[in-house]
């Protein structure tokens, strides 16, 4: 029986004093030239590219884990290199948790019920075959597509870990379904809300939930109605640095407590020397902790 | 550059006389004899299962190829085995074209943009890295979750795979959003569909277009207003079988052509020995030849 996540992610909010996610989005054809080192020698294509792109994020933990209370891989940016590319990510849910770090595994996975308890099984569980158990990949939370609705939901909450529901998203195309006026004159983002306060137990008394919401950062209005809609979600916040959002914007977020909105930066972290100069790791690591500071700040 | 997918899947529908899709969602922990034994011998559990699922496909598309035009992996059941899933599932989509099939591959994936990008490269594409460019999984069409908008779909048309879009699942939780009355009166699911149709190119002169709707079989009352929305879409219509569809209802989707509409079923084809009783496959390819003639009939 796993530590309901809410628990375990505040307990490492507090401990760290950070409520900074890492996200890790590698490009394996702009790598630091580190990594990019690390696919010399043996291998197929996939095989190098696949050392070179853990070795990139070896290197971002290494730099910035302390700054950071969770990474965000994204789930995409290694499936791209297949088979090694899933060892690669396999690797780094082991890097991050050696670190101290949380994992949220960003694949946005929404499917049949069915369906939807493999993907819980592959992310942050395990499945019995022919030939024994076979663990999944660790996570301690990943986040979730809620368009099937509730019974496509179930499942991956009733895996125990974390889960993130995309609620309003920071992509420009977001308003064109999640921003649609329902008949009773609210907006359908404001459906989705609710749906995640429910999930997550609404009459409870814990003060904050395993059902957390995917908001924006990139359009901190949505979060104050957000926090009135799910009082108890955790708000995982992209959009911060490289998408135009920014951390002093999120205030309301953090409404129920620090451990209550994660602030998740990936190109602004990894790509900061671009713009910092130096050492690429140097600049990582200042950058992340830049990112804890101003958040720290807002949720006291 | 690839050929339409539009194009691809008629031609081969015409050519196999058949609109019947493999769904390959195999459970490791049950499993045909025969695949079951393959778990045998060394490696890690998730290797051994990896090759008795990898089993399990192999026969089901030796069993009913014949009767098929394309198969649709789960993606979800081959994750969940970690990196040896992942080198299973490419050995499917490899097997499968050797049969003369197309793959589709089921992940239902919708992301951001830039992600959304990743994804038509893992999946139908291929990615540039340090290391020399690495192929994705070579599926000739993939599902796709719109909920994040135009935007987040338009990198995964562009990939030039076909893209089937969901639209109206066969799920009983599908009604908590899809079924949503907007502001104008009409359900979202059909907002969903006027996407489709624009972003399949509302005004192409081509009968069939490539992106193409996830309608679900147990509700063929939606497919008649799914047809006026989105005249040149290619249906897939899962849920025959063991979700409780049938084949008999769907006349709607075939309006424009055969090749309009694909009617997926796995555990109702993987399963059938256990109702028809004898060899697995025996019954695998019974099942699928007899969903082959009522789906031919209807297009007729």
């Amino acid at each position: 029986m796993r530590a309901p996540f809410a628990e375990v992610l505040s307990a490492a909010v507090a401990r760290r004093e950070s409520q900074v996610v890492l996200g890790l989005d590698p490009d394996p054809a702009v790598l630091w030239p580190q990594a990019a080192e690390a696919a010399a020698g043996s291998g197929s294509p996939a095989e190098r590219a696949g050392r070179a792109v853990l070795e990139q994020c070896r290197l971002l933990i290494e730099a910035t884990a302390e700054a950071c209370v969770a990474i965000k891989p994204q789930l995409a940016c290694f499936e791209r290199l297949g088979a090694p590319g899933w060892s690669a990510l396999a690797a780094v849910v082991e890097l991050a948790h050696a670190a101290g770090l949380l994992v949220i595994a960003d694949g946005k996975r929404g499917d049949f019920p069915l369906t939807a308890q493999a993907y819980a099984q592959a992310l942050a569980g395990s499945t019995a075959t022919v030939a024994g158990e076979v663990a999944g990949l660790g996570a301690d939370a990943f986040t979730a597509n809620p368009l099937l609705g509730r019974d496509a939901l179930e499942p991956l909450v009733a895996s125990g870990a974390g889960v993130f529901v995309l609620v309003r998203t920071s992509n420009p195309g977001a308003a064109d379904l999640q921003d649609l006026l329902l008949a009773d004159g609210t907006p359908l983002w404001e459906r989705l809300a609710r749906l995640v306060n429910e999930l997550g137990g609404s009459g409870s008394t814990q003060p904050l939930s395993d059902v957390g919401a995917v908001l924006g950062a990139t359009r901190p209005e949505y979060l104050q109605r957000a926090r009135e809609l799910m009082p108890r979600a955790i708000f995982l916040l992209p959009g911060v640095g490289a998408q135009g959002g920014r951390a002093e914007d999120l205030g309301a977020a953090f409404a129920p407590g620090r451990a209550a909105g994660l602030v998740t930066a990936s190109r602004s972290i990894a790509n900061a020397h671009e713009q910092a100069g130096g050492d690429p790791a140097a600049a990582a690591a200042a950058e992340a902790k830049r990112l804890r500071e101003v958040a720290w700040a807002l949720g006291a």
